[in-house]
């Protein structure tokens, strides 16, 4: 058993075998950003294209990155008073005319269930929809499940004591999207969706903003991706909401990623469906109500924030596994030697509650197995051979930095753990700095498209607040407001477009 | 704030307040067993009818006992090796055209998206299907995920260095069923489906029977629900399948259900999506298959299994909460010291990874909330009086039994600790008594029909082995074969309707 030829494991060990694979089947990021993104998507086995148009499959690589965000965010929703439930995946077409501005301004983009039988084709080879098993009324694959949810709530609120419902969903959402990109825009993609009732006004206002807060904390914690809070502009605010506060972040082409949203309905979808109660004075009102998601988008946002052109690079509170020990051997008896070692340092890593993998595969060689971490984005790799059993030491290379350093066996947990928490911060810490360097101001349209051109990023721009001035600017510079930051000082100016009075700047941006 | 009027709290304690409003709204077992069944998923908020014809909502109640189901069963899969990833809800309409038995047993019924989009109507009042977006293949919204996972398998799968894949996937799926009930036979419903792929029949086959094994262990363990194993005759295979195990049990009303079924599929689906790999040879072979699942039926089996007459009986290995603590007071002070003594039993008994609730809400007084508690199967309820805590007491009452007994308020928590587990074996002890009072062996048509109209239950008879007979035995009795147990002893003997040889008894019953 002899996997490869290298002189020393030294010199092995810090050549540059795995980058030179990597270099040759990534394309790096300032050549084609859009297909960096796509590829390593594919490569990092987190995804891929299915055989129905704009759906996507999961693959269980990125399944697991998306169920340890789904773990955080469940435990934060719970912490905060929410439970789960469940709701059809299917909406009477009728519901979605009851809310005027919902059906005005929701896409209208949906898939329309309108049988509900196969039959066997005359030739018996095939089968084809039977004309006779048409519905009466047509349904559709839920977009959004505010106009089901509540016509639900209608026969569970009568008065003040049923209130507040604190509900959420995990489920999947369909958009008959007509350009699609792995996570970024899919048709069929997975998401959750909160839909809560209030006795009044401030309370739903207050679970609203609650809601783009946890978002935000988990955006920085787990994501390691710093966030702007802020409101939409009318024009860009969910279709039936009184206000929709967002949080941005900047990818590293220096576009915005809409990260999740949290919407105050008002009365809206409770005078929509006849939703009242009786207050504490029994008095008949209507509910009020917020609705806020995130989704698998937040896997593409993940992808786009941090890797390299080395491939993916991930948070250790969102990796899969954290560490992945790799050994290296010649022979049997070498292979005994660091299988029991790999295996007590796994064991000593468990009691710390890390994550880890120890890939002691014959079929693939320490060179295939390192590339093939690189490209995954495992937080720490740790490399075990002849060598450091005479020395009782191990070889510790971190994926943020690439950064190899040799560390003593005694004490490797407390080490690495306290490694994972610096490569935490450390990739925070890069995206933060990544979006000071490019967030700019700009005081008229010829700077303002300058920056957009040639630096990309956020810019704070004065804008006249109109929804006309607004559209203008997308149109002559394909940037689009993100949001009216929460944390926004007030600024006398003028709207960089006509020069009208404005008191504050606004975050501009181009955006996925 | 005096809640009731109660002479003292002794006699409120052990009064039937409760009891009394229970029977007033839940019909009994005895009166009607599907009615009581009917009735219970909806009182004890679990799940009701939706906006949407045979679409079920989960309500919070509901599907905290389903996302307990859901942890254990995750990681029953993740420790044998599984994966969760995630395939499209729709499947192109010729794919499940390519497995001939696939198309030609699977029943039909389905929902078919044919269009992809809305717009308004032409007064702006409503919206209607665009019927210029039709789609050029339909949809199926997935009935079960076979053909779609093996069309993508054919991506992933070049050489025995692939295999085997064991992959899991949470999902809803569709099933247009013209008669539905909560959660027995709905339109979607919730479930898992483990989708294998293995280089040799040998393995496949152990993973079919490895994962029946895991259902009947989590039947048993966490639903305390004892199952038998056995194998579906061919009429009643999965459509695909070459084997099909499945687990029986049996509900109080002295009916089956099937809780949960694996099949071998052979090289079937392999041969249909042309999914070969290049064996340890070079040789290139079909990859063999498995395919595995449960689904939120089991929350009606668990509610039809041990329930009474007086609501809900959760065993606590699932229940939402453990324990409920219910305080009893009259006036602010001893208010107040209820309140903590009652905080500090919670903390105690969380440390003992004991979940509780403490129901001090002024909207509800003690009696209800008893009843609630009852009607919801919360296994251990506590009472906290003023009394109590004179005495340093409290009242403990299991809901399996309906005891009351008074603790010392020392050492309340290993003292708990040890009675849920006795109620958890209790619970199964009780299901299991009623199997063994219920099983019975029959030798001719009309000790069979003798049996199945007059006591119910499991009935072990002989059997001729054909299709034909089984069919006839369903016509006439309505009982169906529920499996070939595994652990079936031979036994000489003649078909109950044929007279003709049978080596050995087969497992009947009515079924859900």
């Amino acid at each position: 058993m002899i996997y490869f030829a290298a002189k020393s494991f030294t010199k092995y060990k810090t050549n540059t075998i795995p980058k030179t694979i990597m270099a040759k089947f990534l394309t790096k990021r300032e050549e084609n950003y859009s297909q960096w993104y796509n590829e390593l998507v594919i490569k990092a086995d987190l995804a891929e294209n299915s055989a129905v148009r704009g759906c996507m499959v999961i693959k269980p690589y990125g399944y697991a990155i998306w169920e340890k965000m789904q773990a955080a965010l469940d435990t934060m929703f719970k912490d905060t008073g929410h439970e789960n439930a469940y709701f059809p995946l299917f909406i009477p077409k009728s519901f979605f005319s009851k809310e005027a501005a919902h059906v005005e301004g929701f896409a209208k983009e949906c898939a329309v269930v309108t049988h509900y039988r196969l039959r066997n084709t005359a030739d018996g080879k095939g089968i084809e929809v039977d004309p006779d098993a048409k519905l009466e009324e047509e349904l559709i694959v839920r977009p959004t499940s505010e106009t089901i949810i509540w016509n639900t709530y209608k026969n569970w609120i009568q008065s003040y004591r049923d209130l507040p419902i604190l509900i959420n969903q995990w489920a999947n959402v369909v958009r008959w999207e007509m350009r699609t990109r792995l996570f970024l825009r899919t048709t069929e993609f997975l998401w959750q969706e909160g839909h809560t009732a209030h006795a009044t006004k401030q309370e739903a206002i207050d679970e609203t903003i609650q809601m783009i807060n946890i978002y935000a904390k988990f955006a920085e914690k787990f994501m390691a991706m710093p966030v702007i809070i802020g409101h939409k502009t009318e024009n860009e605010r969910f279709a039936g909401a009184l206000d929709t506060y967002t949080i941005e972040a900047l990818m590293q082409d220096g576009k915005a990623l809409q990260s999740g949203t949290s919407h105050f309905l008002g009365q809206n979808f409770a005078k929509a469906f006849d939703v009242q109660f009786a207050n504490k004075e029994g008095k008949l009102d209507h509910v009020w109500a917020s609705s806020w998601g995130v989704s698998t988008r937040l896997m593409g946002a993940l992808v786009m924030a941090h890797s390299d052109d080395n491939g993916l690079v991930l948070p250790p509170k969102l990796a899969p596994y954290q560490v992945v020990i790799v050994p290296i051997y010649k022979g049997e008896e070498q292979y005994k030697a660091v299988k029991e070692a790999g295996n007590k340092i796994r064991e000593e890593l468990r009691d710390f509650g890390i994550s880890v993998k120890f890939d002691d595969r014959d079929t693939h060689k320490p060179g295939w197995k390192f590339a093939e971490y690189e490209l995954k984005g495992v937080p720490v790799r740790l490399a075990l051979g002849a060598r450091d059993m005479e020395n009782g030491t191990i070889e510790v290379a971190r994926r943020d930095t690439l950064e190899k350093k040799t560390y003593p066996q005694e004490g490797i947990a407390k080490a690495i753990k306290d490694l994972l928490n610096d490569i935490q911060e450390n990739i925070y810490n890069k995206a933060a700095k990544y979006r000071v360097e490019h967030t700019f101001t700009a005081d008229t349209m010829e700077e303002f498209i300058d920056i957009l051109e040639n630096k990309g990023g956020f810019v704070y721009a004065h804008w006249d607040g109109t929804a006309e001035t607004e559209l203008k600017i997308k149109d002559q510079t394909k940037a689009t407001i993100r949001c009216i930051p929460l944390d926004n000082k007030k600024e006398e100016g003028k709207c960089i477009l006509t020069g009208k009075p404005s008191e504050q700047r606004v975050l501009f941006a181009k955006a996925y």
